[in-house]
């Protein structure tokens, strides 16, 4: 089914409206994670709900309490509950998104103002949360204002989630979403949740994502000597907290990317021909991995191990080590006590609750093949269960028909790498179908410039 | 043969004396390290050449030039040449000490005020410098002072080469000792050599020191994309520089501190059956070790094994990691750029151009095992030669009849795990016997409190 055309002539009819209610929306710094820009993100809470109500959503801001931020206590900025629609020969569509947006300045590398959004030459629209996540947010406000202006009714009903802490750790919103998904609540008789807050895969084909890894993240501890010792005085008397550490390190994952504790990659069940087939699918290549990377440094020439290793096998990333001498120059210490860090993305069926045992156990027994007098502190630093949704829902029948019908091709089924932690309280809360719609590209670059 | 009793009697009549010069060294805070100190280290070398003067020895201060610190060119401290005596029927001895001091302060962890010398209950005198290297030098001034204020004749001539920049790297000793040394120089006619600058391996035994392990310091980079990278987005989807970094660094050196790259280990001739008695015979013992660690942490119960696993066996110890993340919490980063930092202490044989090209081409060929596409560099930060004299010279035959008149006992032979790069210096540019005389105790603490 094509989109009606006179959907189409109102956008169209529309667009310079929609682009300047972008760029006062760009216009309010409502950077979460700075306590001096907290009004902003209240003031930006304010606007969105008026403009909400002014296309005949019933709304409420509800207080989150507050919360401390570089040892401040602030308020929390309100979220936004909406709804329209109540219908019971309808779905009911819950649509989730956030409109606070990370820090951003010419001195960060911007070459525009980034709270001024700039019509690029390109057509595109760059400003601090034209993507990240202003724009698919006022992109529901354009739906919902073409049916209210031209009194059409909704297919759906509606419900609206809207917060001001995604940027700074969702603070306030799993208790509201857990609530407000009692009877009675707002987010009662909600049937499918529908995210946009994330990315294409590449600047070409739409896509609907419907996984997202988990992860858990550790600190290994090797400690001994009452202080930091000098190598001249102590090496080769002692057992040194370093090499332990290091010789543990290496025996976490291989230069291909195999994990090497036992069981960790086996949970995994391999992919089956039609999950194979997905990946084949996918209007991607090594290059477009590449050219993001930076430089010619993929794993693999298959395309489709590539993008499995992102989206649905687990990895182990080696991300530094605390306490160790990390300066420029060359000092002789040896250091009493150093932590390494490294974490797991997870897939299904994998949680930290499975996992975390078997690489505790594993480091375990490693050390102690070291026979080494150091001690030995294993840290749990935090974690989150992967989410994998079945694409064959109608939640994501319609996405893809929706997609069909504007942009005139089938939508890139994707997994992401990484975790969008709203993602599994909805689903877990709600006990329905979740799917993410992202409506930016993949060169909007989240958190970095442009977006 | 005891020493006169005549001296002995002078030095208990002149103790006073003799703790309020040094009293009076220990008040000038010649800190060669701090640019706003530097008046004070040129105040010193006054100070102290005037006490040399007095005591009949012909002296010189020698201007070193100019250098850099922190961005700032400051003149160097002078260095004091000094000398008594021209016979050619005697000895001429060279002493070498110096007369800067590391910073101190009381927030740093001192008890007492560290440029006022004190009194400690049991008897030590406490104070920065007083055992590094001032009190040493200050040792040299009273034996000089008996012989001037008694007519008594030296029984060597003798030649003194004192400076005020050791802390700081010894900057502009290296040419003045090459200068010196030539024919026509105060070094000129030189028969040995006497470093007072280290210290007792206890606080029981007097000790004379015949080797420093030499240094060679190793920067290994494993770089590849083209900034840092998320773990979710680029976890199993790349090479990982640090996977490629920590699996190099962890085929170093196993965890009993055995060196596992090809060659350097066995570069190094097992020990006699005299010089293993030399270990057995020294007065310290795993305790002594791991009291000094902190902690129940030697390589060995066998004391033998652990003394020369620091003084007559190479060690490697690795000492950290820049550019990898180095915080506290849990950062979820693939860093672009990893420097490993390690370095290898050397024993004779061995020396930094025959030991590094074998870490280089271990370094290369383990890499090339990982089929990375990242980029590996090797640096050499620095290195020096170690250093090994013969204990059986007169030189140091002298020192042990002088050790056994004052403290009646044998003294230690040591050789110590770090490097003391003016002893090879003297040692090469004369072409004489060096020996380390100690004159602090093993709880003095250089460069940390009390000395
Ligand atoms: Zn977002
Ligand atoms: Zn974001
Ligand atoms: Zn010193
Ligand atoms: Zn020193």
């Amino acid at each position: 089914m094509a989109a009606p055309s006179e959907f189409l002539k109102f956008v169209d009819t529309n667009a310079d409206g929609f682009i300047q209610r972008l760029a006062d929306a760009v216009a309010i710094p409502s950077i979460s994670g700075d306590a001096s820009h907290r009004s902003d993100v209240v003031k930006m809470a304010k606007w969105l709900e008026n403009h909400l109500k002014a296309v005949g959503v019933e709304t409420q801001l509800v207080d989150l309490g507050k919360h401390k931020m570089d040892g401040e206590e602030l308020d929390l900025p309100p979220a936004i509950l909406g709804r329209i629609g109540n219908d019971p020969k309808k779905k009911t569509v819950l649509v989730y998104g956030h409109f606070d947006v990370q820090p951003a300045s010419k001195s960060d590398g911007w070459d525009t103002e980034p709270f001024t959004l700039k019509i690029h030459e390109d057509g595109r629209l760059i400003g601090r949360g034209s993507s990240d996540d202003k724009g698919p947010v006022l992109g529901w406000l354009n739906v919902l204002q073409y049916h209210f202006q031209n009194k059409k009714e909704l297919p759906v009903n509606l419900r609206c989630c809207f917060e001001g802490m995604e940027e700074s750790g969702s603070e306030g919103l799993d208790d509201l979403v857990k609530k407000e998904s009692q009877p009675g609540g707002w987010f009662d008789g909600v049937d499918c949740v529908c995210i946009s807050d994330n990315y294409w895969l590449n600047t070409r084909t739409p896509a609907l994502t419907y996984g997202l890894r988990g992860l858990t993240y550790f600190k290994v501890t090797v400690s001994g000597p009452g202080r930091d010792l000098h190598s001249g005085v102590f090496g080769r008397t002692v057992h040194e907290p370093m090499t332990d550490l290091i010789i543990l390190m290496s025996k976490l994952v291989d230069g291909s990317g195999k994990i090497l504790i036992p069981g960790v990659d086996e949970m995994v069940a391999p992919p089956t021909n039609s999950e194979r087939s997905i990946y084949e699918g996918l209007n991607y290549s090594i290059a477009d991995v590449e050219e993001s990377a930076g430089a010619s440094i993929a794993l693999s020439a298959n395309k489709v191990d590539v993008l499995m290793g992102r989206m649905r096998y687990p990895s182990l990333s080696l991300h530094g080590i605390e306490g160790a001498f990390s300066g420029v120059g060359a000092k002789t210490v040896i250091p009493a006590k150093v932590g390494g860090k490294f974490s797991i993305r997870l897939v299904p069926p994998q949680t930290p609750d499975t996992v975390n045992p078997l690489v505790i156990s594993y480091l375990e027994s490693e050390f102690a093949k070291l026979n080494s007098k150091n001690k030995l502190t294993i840290e749990s630093l935090h974690g989150g269960k992967p989410w994998v949704a079945d694409v064959n829902h109608w939640n994501f029948e319609a996405a893809k028909a929706a997609t069909r019908s504007i942009y005139k091709q089938e939508p890139d089924l994707t997994r992401e790498g990484g975790s969008i932690p709203v993602t599994l309280t909805f689903a877990e809360s709600l006990g329905v179908n979740v799917l993410l719609l992202p409506m930016g590209r993949g060169d909007d670059g989240a958190h970095l410039l442009i977006s």
